[in-house]
């Protein structure tokens, strides 16, 4: 088999081979651990919000996390203290200062961010724990989980990080000067050269990535890592403080919120849908790495990934938007309600709808049914292909049902499976959900008829020449007819027909009703009701293929039943009858044909 | 007929009542103009991306734009001068500091951002024009265009403005002392206090914002007032620099790019998707409408708007898969074709693509391409639903083709209209775009049989009793049955039959080739094509409806016509023989129900 490379991954090597000469700046030197790193160390991968990879080059190869630890321990110290706690210690301004700057705001002490060192160590203040091993357990029990893997400590690049912080130490102390770390500082301290030392691969930094473009939960393992309503909180301070003092033009830049450490390591988010993370030990005057800060730009500007491009933002949620003209209930109706649901066909409206419903798809969505509304009865809405449904959607949503209902229309819900429980809780009906489109139109029309035509006139009686088959027929022809024709009843959910069953028999319905249905994941799909009076089975009976769905009875159901082998004697004893009954059969197929047409040219 | 209100408009109202109350701060008082404001103004309105407003209070009423001038005129200096020419001259950086404050790098007097007055002057000094009035004919064209309507300026707050800016001339004597602004700074400077002092609404500010949601375009109008690839641009330096001291806090807490005016108004977008615009005149200590901070606010939180939540982002862009199997080409092909494209048939795949195609949306197609691309000979793409395809993703299109070209697989795109210039212009083949599906998997089809079957046989020579209808006919029914038939011949592009039409006639054709189609917007789409032997026409035969589609010859086509009168004497003089025919009919229509059926199927 031949082995096709992906463009993107060729792309990714083209781009490796592009930055590889780039040798400029020099690795880190402030610990002796960290000089030990190869400056030509250089790997790239981008990993997807679905979690899938693209790497090249030394994507694998253990490296310190450093300051890529801060926005994320940040995000646990927001889980365990909520938002105000930790604003009311550590602000969101940029700094414009360098990484090691104490920038602390004059009369409180507070850091400016949390991404310079005085705002991680505060930080890691907050993290819960007595001690730095009980802190620890958390931020290596968190950043596991955004890895998808357990992550360890390397202990000579701790050893080395705690033996010459002496100025981390200063800052720590400021800190508890001002009451931002409430108790002695060392535990924090040694926490915070914990976190900085833990080791991770550029790929690990990527599912670390693709978990916060994933809204918090890692892709691969299905693991939630951070809440998501901190993702957002986590990436703006990324946007906004990430690359110290040139984050107004990296964002400018780049458009995407973005972290390094002196490791080498530097990670980017394109929020929603992907990571790019970068390893290559060589750092640049701000500490970040030369060819990381290259291929992020490079990638950025190539792929076109700018936060602030919202081209791929304008997607209408309405896949397709019909009426109960192309889009009937399979329940079937006596002429006369049949004939006021044909007049009145454009009161029912269905709208199949898909991908995220947020504020601007939903605002969308209620547009068109406002506009709708004066001349409407019934809204359903399929959520099947919805991708989720957040709660500002959610909330108008049910307030859009009140809204109508308030005017005497309905706004009902099908396959609604993803969402139910989130429109539930924002105050949805939960009696307005059906199970698919079939059971919602059904309670549309039952309702539209209930207001058209105030008596609901029942089924007719039913006289065996009226049915369509024998149409032609005269008396004389129809005793004839009834000594070829066998009489079976049928008992409530009794099965007539089996799908795949072969069949050598047409079925006339003079007593009760019957369903055809086939089955499905979650249950049946019902694709047809039959009354009195319907003929069934002609296609197998035509083709002697096998039957193609199953026909249940509804409640007693009486049937005349033709065979093939009755149908065949009749040509000699009656040819003009077998006509009739041919040229009857022909019609009904025709009638199925166009109706099945119409209901494909609807889908188109 | 009863108003129905939307939810989002209540949503608005009940809003602007919580917020009324609202009375801090207060109106600006450094020039006696603005003083003017009655303090009780209040207007909120939402702009969404395609252009509808909803709108509550104050909406319009005018007042001056002043610093929310500053991103537009930073865009048209964007424009006019390329991205490289202005960063040499502005940063883009946050300040940290007040809105007046000069802010200018020690060295290179570049001021730190467009967004605080020093660098809004010097954006001022990049607009094409040597006087006031050449700059302002450019500033209000493009204010203009932003916001759908002919601005024009208040000359009274501008003289106002005029009389009382020294603080802005220092700081143009400043800039130009730095060579920031090379000429003398006086026709900027009043080209700088004649655009704060543009009028406009609360209602022209959110289609000002509606217009950068939307890439550039005023969706009402549909005129361009931004090049594209400067929204971003603009659009960051709001977001990092737009709310001076406290931008930081404001996108970590609103996640909007945002920039107020002293005249009350205030300004924020979600990327892609909307406008919030407030005109409400009392302002607080840093210059900002007290009520529109609190407004944007409170709709950022509410309406879950974060720029950083990505959960709106990660939308499959593939509609719907298929392969060869559950969609084929109306073309009819012999016996021993149809068995090989059967085998093969999933050898022929086929995407529905819809949304934009931006990186993340075309790696996932490229991904899903690559993994069947082993045991794949055709791709086929449909764009029908796709809304935009920008260069980057355009590119990996183009890879992708040449990647499949180099292995002897095919890409080919179906319904492409409005992609086709884009995708070429990045390198597609045009030889690869198909009108519809049906086109696109006949020459996909054609492939696969040149591969599999290398002789090619042609249609083989074919007798009347050989077709469909006649089956089940002997010799002497044949010659009885050619008596009741009439022989007609149809040229080349000659209609058959027309929709709409009534019909009497059943046709087999017993030489040549006719198709079926129906006429679309673009052109016609093609339904069928009948190879000699084929019956057509059973459907309206039977029911006598009128024809539901046309039937055009493709070359010298000879058909043998069965006119329902003929039919029906038939009954008499060979009642078995008509059964035969009638049975075959009512087979062919069993044919059909099942395979629209599979395609029904296939579709949903």
């Amino acid at each position: 088999m031949t082995m096709i490379q992906s463009p993107i991954q060729r792309y990714l090597e083209d781009l490796h081979a592009r930055i590889a000469p780039l040798s400029d700046g020099a690795v880190a030197d402030y610990i002796p651990e960290l000089q030990l790193a190869n400056p030509g160390w250089f790997g790239i991968c981008i990993a997807t919000h679905d979690g899938h990879v693209y790497e090249v080059g030394d994507t694998r190869q253990a490296f310190t996390i450093q300051s890529i630890s801060k926005p994320l321990t940040y995000g646990l110290a927001l889980e365990q203290n909520g938002k105000a706690a930790v604003l009311a210690k550590i602000g969101v301004e940029p700094s414009g200062d360098a990484f090691n700057a104490i920038s602390l705001q004059p009369e409180t002490g507070r850091p400016m961010n949390p991404l310079i060192n005085a705002g991680a160590i505060a930080t890691c203040g907050l993290i819960t724990g007595d001690t730095t091993a009980d802190k620890m357990d958390h931020i290596l029990g968190s950043f596991s989980r955004f890895a998808g893997r357990t992550l360890e400590i390397d202990a000579k690049v701790y050893q080395s990080e705690s033996a010459t912080g002496h100025r981390n130490r200063a800052i720590g102390w400021m800190l508890h000067n001002f009451n931002i770390l409430a108790d002695e500082p060392t535990p924090t301290l040694e926490a915070y050269f914990q976190q900085c030392a833990i080791e991770v691969t550029c790929h690990d930094l990527a599912m670390v990535g693709a978990t916060l473009a994933n809204g918090g939960v890692n892709p691969v393992t299905g693991t939630r890592a951070l809440a998501q309503e901190f993702v957002s909180q986590v990436l703006s301070v990324m946007a906004t403080c990430g690359m110290y003092d040139a984050s107004g033009d990296w964002l400018y830049q780049t458009g995407l919120p973005a972290k390094s450490g002196v490791g080498g390591g530097i990670l980017a988010v394109q929020p929603g849908r992907l990571a790019i993370a970068v390893f290559s030990p060589r750092l640049d005057a701000q500490g970040n790495s030369t060819r990381g800060v290259a291929v992020c730009r490079a990638i950025a500007d190539d792929l076109q990934l700018h936060v602030m491009d919202g081209t791929d933002r304008n997607m209408t949620p309405v896949r397709r938007s019909l009426t109960r003209r192309s889009a009937a209930s399979k329940q079937r109706r006596s002429e006369s309600a049949s004939g006021y649901l044909k007049r009145a066909g454009d009161r029912i409206r269905l709208y199949h709808l898909h991908g995220a419903l947020v504020f601007s798809t939903v605002e969308e969505i209620i547009r068109r049914l406002m506009a709708r509304a004066p001349e409407s009865e019934v809204f359903v809405l399929n959520l099947k292909l919805v991708q989720g449904v957040n709660p500002a959607a959610a909330r108008l949503l049910s307030d859009t049902q009140k809204a109508l209902q308030t005017l005497g229309k309905e706004l009902l819900f099908s396959d609604a499976s993803v969402c139910w429980h989130k429109l539930v809780d924002a105050g949805v009906d939960p009696q307005s959900f059906y199970a698919d489109d079939d059971f919602a139109l059904e309670h549309a029309e039952n309702r539209l008829l209930s207001k058209l035509q105030p008596t609901h006139p029942g089924d007719t009686p039913f006289a065996l020449a009226e049915c369509a088959l024998f149409r032609g027929l005269d008396a004389q022809d129809m005793l004839l007819l009834e000594r070829f024709l066998l009489s079976r009843t049928y008992y409530k959910n009794q099965s007539i027909v089996s799908a795949g069953q072969a069949s050598n028999e047409l079925f006339v319905i003079t007593q009760g009703k019957a369903m055809v249905s086939t089955p499905t994941e979650h249950g049946i799909a019902r694709l047809d009701v039959f009354p009195p009076g319907s003929t069934f089975g002609e296609v197998a009976f035509v083709d002697q293929s096998p039957r193609s769905a199953n026909v249940t009875a509804l409640n007693t159901v009486e049937c005349k039943i033709l065979t093939r082998d009755a149908f065949s004697d009749l040509e000699n004893e009656a040819p003009k009858v077998k006509i009739r009954l041919m040229e009857n059969i022909a019609l009904s197929l025709a009638g199925t044909v166009r109706q099945i047409n119409r209901e494909l040219a609807s889908l188109k």
